[in-house]
């Protein structure tokens, strides 16, 4: 069988292309530069999928940043502390996850992929509607009734808080360390925007130390 | 009411963008360069919208010509004969519908409007099954889920035939002789490719000659 990730190069979806490595016989990756801040991720997801010697095509659709109001996307501050907190709302991007998906729809499709993979997990679905299960089945019911091929989507970590996904990943011999997270695209992840808060805990919670290099880190 | 026509620069979108200004307060038009042979048509929706005064997005995601297959992204020859024929199923863009839907409604969802215009109609349904009532329905609904703020979207011809969309510009004067049906880009209209063997049929059926150049016309 063929899957086909999504792989932002964050924690979630590099986490999920590893499993899909295990689950099917061949494995590629989309990613998407939309023009987000941080798109530094994209260089982690190029990392792994050479790591891994998979096929992974980078989409450049990084004009859509002119008209989706977004704070990843715009001159707009990133609003710092916890993940689920009310401010985060600014850093949805309006109709994200439908506009990659439909791409790499077209992509997995195009190709007879019968999987695609989606790293999607519980924490989003508080400020991401995107996220949410219910989103996931109706955009695969308009996917398959729009082609005549069919395709499944697959959210191994849909139910999953990020500490289990870390407990997951860490099975899986996942490179932590070059995976990013953070919502800022600087040197170092800043440690204070909701996506790194979130996975500074998800390590904390797993007993272990984020192998990623944080600002406020004194390097030893 | 404000509302977003997703204009290709052909006779059925072109139309329907009239139609929107009749309808609302305020319409924008939004096009999409996916590498189509019949990029020409562009040229046709700037036409349009410079005539009516209306801002006119056009989105470039030209580079997912090279992994949606299909005879109007690629060297395949496109097929002439009639519309429903078999064979013009190679003109299929995989969820191409899908991929302009989703982007339109970010930047609908981002700007606030009320309204998402697509120029489908009846005689598409046979070939393409993203043109079909129930795809648009479950699109809608989608697109719902997914965002915080609603849309609508409106298929004026969703249930009329060419025909009867010809009937209705003619009545609120459309210049369709600037408008680009052709599936081939070049200087004249091919008049043998299935949409070229459609729109003619159309003018014919309301009993005017179409006013676009044709190749096989004698120039008089």
């Amino acid at each position: 069988m063929k899957g086909l990730v999504i792989l932002s190069g964050g924690l979630d979806s590099t986490t999920v292309l590893y499993k899909a490595m295990n689950e099917c016989d061949e494995v590629e990756a989309i990613s998407f530069n939309y023009g987000q801040k941080h798109k530094k991720e994209l260089e982690f997801a190029t990392f792994n999928c050479r790591v891994l010697k998979i096929k992974h095509t980078i989409v450049d659709i990084s004009n859509i940043r002119d008209f989706l109001k977004s704070s990843l996307t715009s001159n707009v501050e990133i609003p710092k502390g916890h993940y689920e907190e009310e401010s985060m709302k600014s850093t949805v991007v309006p109709n994200r996850n439908m506009i990659f998906t439909s791409i790499a729809a077209g992509y997995a499709l195009s190709n007879k992929f019968d999987f695609l993979y989606l790293g999607v997990h519980s924490g989003d679905h508080a400020i991401y509607p995107d996220c949410r299960p219910e989103f996931i089945k109706s955009i695969e019911n308009t996917i398959n009734i729009g082609n005549y091929e069919k395709i499944k989507i697959i959210t191994p970590y849909i139910n999953s808080s990020k500490t289990e996904i870390v407990t997951d990943g860490l099975k899986m011999n996942v490179p932590y360390a070059m995976t990013w997270t953070c919502y800022e695209g600087k040197v170092k992840a800043c440690g204070k925007c909701g996506s790194c808060v979130e996975r500074l805990e998800a390590f904390e919670k797993n007993g272990i130390k984020d192998p990623l290099k944080y600002e406020d880190e004194i390097n030893v």
